[in-house]
């Protein structure tokens, strides 16, 4: 299971990035079993993202994927018509990033949204990374 | 209706198919009301998938049919546009298969998810086929 | 994690007790995050009784505690008047046990519902038993 | 508005007052609007609390008053019977207050849920007491 100050470095790590590119964000940290952990919304951060952020991380938790992946499925001539609808409603754009330890086991997930989805998708990964090193 | 007995004869084959292919599924069995009646999170099976699994077979009791071939229906192009957001959501993409009795009288559906579609879709069958044997 | 060998002994169990005092059941097992392992519905159970066993399961599985233990901060009296209302709807009466391995960590949950809460206990004692053992 | 350092303050000193009296709880910060600002959960915080700590601190924020000021309206006796039902569910008992700033404006709210109401009580008054130093 993710620790308190593991998913405080995610996010520490999600807030620099983020303003290094100017984008205040929301930023969720869920375990495993896609219970929140931690959140921050930045100061200037919209409202409507903060249940983005956390529906991309409870997304990408769901599916130890990332949200752009399921993504895939759920596309016009992909496998999975309507996935996005089940599980009370998924999020299936980037930025959502399965968090994982050194052996490689899910421990987690962090979602962001608060700029463009590419922006979004740069600040989770910065986040994620936070682990790794 | 569908017996206890029957229901762990169907998961069983479910399961027996998927680990012959290296797929953690779950499974569930519900009988022609719709209502729950066995269920099986194999380990390692997606968190994401249980709620899949249980609304692939939901669906299927629901409209005596397989899933995918509801699926047609409110594809592109079909006759019944936004079909899968009726009954609060379905499910209409392959796994999900009504169970029927020697008098081909459906007493229950089977609902698999885990795995690509075409694999959640070959456990569904194994697993339906328990009772024809 | 609970397995799915060890939630198939905890229903086993939780089975044979419904059998021997005449009760048929629906038996919940689910893991430390909440989400649903396995599950059965003994021939003859109640249909109401479906939601009331996962969800004595997953009361148990949240607060790592029996569910009567919690019915004691929410009645008339109680310290946490609605308690039972948080968490999109709790039960708070007897049948649902944290289930704990070998240390005594809470693995999972089980939760029974079919008879009267005492035969529910009874039942659900049991099914926790079969890990002890 | 709270922002993101005032909110981090206030449950840095709610986390230093939980580990003070041995309780792993999670907190929540919310700001005027009701809106997620902040969030930890502590590691061994009950998941079950997840809910009611951020439903404590909506509670206060939307009534400007502490959780159990509210309470009083809807005990047996109190003026507003079934007061907890709107909303969409409140939580009426302590553990959630209102923050103001320097010119006792309420700027957000606090809630904590992990422990006996009393030590919620606890840590919450040393989170709120955080703006004020």
């Amino acid at each position: 299971m993710i620790t308190t100050d593991e998913a405080r470095r995610v996010i520490a790590a999600g807030e620099a990035r983020a303003r290094e590119i100017g984008v205040p964000a929301n930023i969720a940290v869920l375990d495993a079993g896609a219970h929140m952990k931690a959140f921050v919304r930045m100061d200037g951060a919209l409202l409507g993202s903060i249940d983005i952020a956390v529906n991309k991380a409870r997304t990408a938790a769901l599916f130890s994927m990332r949200t752009e992946a399921i993504g895939e499925f759920c596309r016009p001539g992909g496998t999975s018509f309507g996935l996005e609808q089940t599980n009370g409603g998924l999020v299936v754009f980037a930025g959502g990033i399965p968090l994982t330890d050194g052996s490689n086991i899910v421990i987690g997930a962090v979602g962001v949204s608060g700029g463009a989805v590419a922006q979004d998708l740069e600040i989770a990964q910065a986040a994620a990374a936070a682990l790794a090193a």
